[in-house]
C-alpha cells in the first residue's frame, strides 16, 4: 500500500505536539502543553436552553441538509459584531467552516499550487504548517518581534520570492502570545498591497483581550485580505465552528471547495450557536472568560517572576492563551521537557513551531486550562529544572 | 486576484445541480431534484432527550476539543453494527468524518497525485467527481449495468490504465438506484485485487433497503478496501456525521490529513448521536424510514407505469432515494427540464452525473422528499411533457 500514497503525504508526518498531548492526558500530569480553553468557560446551561428552543421550534429543519455558505442569521450576527468593532463585512463575505483549522485547508485548496511560496511567521501555528503542507508549497519564514512581523525581512522576502500568501496570527499569537501593533498592521497592509501578496489573517483569540486596547484587524487596511474567525474560544471548540471572511471573487471559490470538501458545516450546531448568541448577553460571557484567563495569566507570570532565573525571557501577553519562554542559548527545551515530565509537568518544546528546526531553546506554556494550585506547583517545578540545566551549562 | 487561484480551481466549476436545487427551493415547485431525506424521518424528540442527557451529565466535556479519530464509543457502536451485519471492523479502523462527503476529500488527499487515474462508474455521484477533481486526477469511466459495474470494460481499464482508485456506490446507487449483485461484488473484489487498484466503496444508503436481501459490502471480500458510511440517512444529515473504514496503514494517513483539515469532527454532535443510538431502538427507527420510503417509491413507480409512455425505461430500486429514467435517444432531458419547470416540476437532468458529457437522455428523480399528492401531480405532469417531446421527435 505504501507506494500508493500521494507524494504530499511524505511531507506530512503525524504531529509531534499530538504525541505530547497524548502524554499529558494522564491526569497526574500538570499540563501547560495543550491549547484548550478552560471548560469553566463553556456556557453549558445556556447552550442547553438554546438546543431546546431550536429543536422544539425548528427541529426538522435544523436536522436537514443546508446551504454551503452557512446559516444566514449566524453570518449576519458575525457581520454585525465586526461592524460594532469597526470592520465592515457583508454577510455574503462570510463562510461558516469547521473551526478556523478548516479555513487553512480551504485557503490552501483555493490558492496553492505545488512550489508556490507561502510566508510564515517564525515561529508560527504548527497546524497551519500541516494544513498548507498538503498543497506542497515552499515555506519562507520571517522572524516575529514583540510588536509583530519583522517588516524589513518581510520586504526582502516579498521582493525576492514573489510569495502568494502571507499567514499571520495577529492577536495573542500562537505560540508566542504577542500582538501586532497598530503601526505595524498599517505598514504590513501597505507592504502586502505593494507586492501583491495575499494576507491570510488568523484571529481565533481576538475576543480574549484582557489588557490593553483593541486593534482593528490588518484586513481593515487591506480590503482584499482574508480573515479567519472562530467560536472555539468564546462558545465551544468541540462544536467546531469558525468562519472565513473574503471578498466575493475569492468567496465564490471558497464556497466551491467547501462544498466539495464536506457540503456544509454542521447545521444543527450553527442553529444552536446562533440561538445562544441571540438570546444571551454574550459580552458578559466573554468578559467572564477574559477575567478568568487574566487571573491565570497573572498567576503564571508572577510565579515565573518568582521561580525562573533572571536569564529567562518570557512574553507578557495581553490576551489569548499562551506565554512564550526563551531560555538561554545552549539550553534545550527538549531536554527540559524530559526532566519536567519526570516531575509530572508538561509543555510544548518550541522547535515544533519553527519550519526550519530552530528555536531549540524556546517553549510554549498554556495558562488557561490549569487551576491555580497546578500553575503554582508546575511553574515552581519548571523553575527548579531550568536552574539545574543552567548550572550544568555553566559547569561545562 | 484571478491569476492567483490554484490550477485545480479551473477544473472545478460551481455545481450545476447546486443551481438547480436553488431553483427548486421555491415552495411552489414540486421538486424531485434534491437528495434530501424526508424530515418526517428525523427523530427530533429522541435527539432532544439525548442532548439533554449529554449536556447535563457531561456538558463541559462534550463542548471541549477532542481526538481526531472521533468519540470511541461511537466507533465501537459502528463496529458492532457491522459485526451484526457480517463484517468485521475494529473500532480503530474507523475515523469519524463530516459526512461521507468528507471521506472523499480525505481519500483524495491521501492517495491522489496529479494525473493519477481514478475509475468512476458512469454515471456516478456528482460530488465525488467534484471532491476528487481538486486533486487533479484523470478520470476513466466504466458503464454501470443493472447489477453493478460492467466487469469486462472495467478489466480493460484496470489492465491498460493502472488506476489508483476505483470509486463505487454499491447499494441503491446515486443517481441510478441500482445495487451490485453479490456475484458481481465477489468478482469485482477479485479483479481489483488482481490489478492492485484500491476499492473506495461509498455506502450512504445501505441501511435504507426496503425490498430484497441485504448483501455484504464489496470490502468484505477485499480486506484492503476503503468503505464509507454515514448517519445522514438514518439520523440527520444536518449533523454532518459519517465515517471511513480503512486498515491501519491507510488509517494512519487518513488521521493525519483529517487533523490538518479540521482537527476533528463536531464532538458535541458525536456525543449526541451516540447517546441517541445507545438509548433508542434504532432498528425500529430505521424500519420506519424504510416503510415510509418504500411507500413513496411504490407510489412513484405506479404513477410512472400509468403516465409515462412505454418507450421510457426506469430503474426499480430496492432501497435508497432515487429512480433513474432513460428517455429514448434524441430526447434531451435538459429540454424536458425547461418544459417541466414551466409546470412547476423539477428534477436533475442526468448529464450532470456523467464525467464525459453523455447521458443527455437521462434524468434522476428523488422520491423520498415529496408528499403523495405531489408525487402524483408531478409524475403526471412529467408524463405529459415527455409525451409532447416524443410527439415532436416523431414528427421530425
Amino acid at each position: 500500500m505504501k507506494n500508493k500514497f500521494a507524494n504530499r503525504m511524505s511531507k506530512t508526518p503525524r504531529s509531534f505536539v499530538r504525541e505530547i498531548l497524548k502524554v499529558s492526558e494522564n491526569p497526574e500530569i500538570i499540563s501547560f502543553a495543550g491549547g484548550l480553553p478552560n471548560p469553566e468557560s463553556f456556557p453549558v446551561e445556556s447552550i442547553s436552553k438554546a438546543v431546546h428552543h431550536v429543536l422544539s421550534k425548528n427541529g426538522s429543519e435544523a436536522l436537514q441538509y443546508s446551504t454551503t455558505e452557512g446559516y444566514r442569521p449566524l453570518r449576519e450576527y458575525i457581520s454585525k459584531r465586526y461592524d460594532s468593532q469597526g470592520l465592515k463585512v457583508d454577510p455574503d463575505e462570510i463562510l461558516i467552516t469547521n473551526g478556523s483549522q478548516q479555513c487553512l485547508d480551504l485557503v490552501g485548496k483555493v490558492f496553492l499550487n505545488k512550489k508556490d511560496t507561502v510566508v510564515m511567521e517564525s515561529p508560527t501555528y504548527l497546524a497551519a504548517i500541516q494544513a498548507f503542507n498538503l498543497y506542497e508549497p515552499v515555506f519562507k519564514t520571517v522572524p516575529l518581534m514583540e510588536d509583530g512581523i519583522d517588516l524589513e525581512k518581510l520586504e526582502e522576502v516579498l521582493k525576492n520570492e514573489n510569495p502568494k500568501l502571507f499567514y499571520a496570527v495577529t492577536n495573542f499569537h500562537n505560540p508566542t502570545g504577542i500582538t501586532y501593533s497598530e503601526k505595524k498592521r498599517k505598514k504590513l497592509a501597505a507592504l502586502l498591497k505593494e507586492y501583491d501578496t495575499i494576507l491570510v489573517e488568523d484571529n481565533p483569540y481576538g475576543e480574549i483581550r484582557f489588557m490593553g486596547e483593541n486593534i482593528l484587524p490588518v484586513k481593515s487596511w487591506l480590503d482584499d485580505g482574508i480573515l479567519f474567525g472562530s467560536f472555539s474560544k468564546i462558545v465551544s471548540p468541540g462544536m467546531r465552528l469558525g468562519w472565513i471572511v473574503a471578498k466575493e471573487e475569492v468567496m465564490d471559490k471558497l464556497i466551491t471547495v467547501k462544498q466539495a470538501s464536506d457540503l456544509h458545516s454542521n447545521y444543527f450546531t450553527q442553529r444552536i450557536v446562533y440561538q445562544y448568541l441571540y438570546t444571551n448577553p454574550v459580552d458578559d460571557h466573554i468578559q467572564k472568560i477574559r477575567n478568568l484567563y487574566k487571573k491565570k495569566r497573572d498567576m503564571m507570570i508572577s510565579m515565573m517572576n518568582e521561580y525562573f532565573p533572571p536569564e529567562i525571557h518570557y512574553t507578557h501577553p495581553e490576551g489569548g492563551m499562551f506565554i512564550w519562554v526563551t531560555l538561554p542559548e545552549g539550553i534545550s527545551s527538549m531536554e527540559l521537557f524530559d526532566m519536567a515530565l519526570k516531575e509530572n509537568v508538561a509543555f510544548v518544546p518550541g522547535e515544533a513551531f519553527f519550519v526550519d528546526g530552530s528555536g531549540k531553546n524556546t517553549m510554549r506554556l498554556n495558562f488557561t486550562n490549569s487551576d491555580d494550585e497546578n500553575i503554582q506547583k508546575g511553574i515552581k517545578s519548571l523553575g527548579k529544572s531550568i536552574k539545574e540545566l543552567l548550572a550544568k551549562l555553566k559547569a561545562v
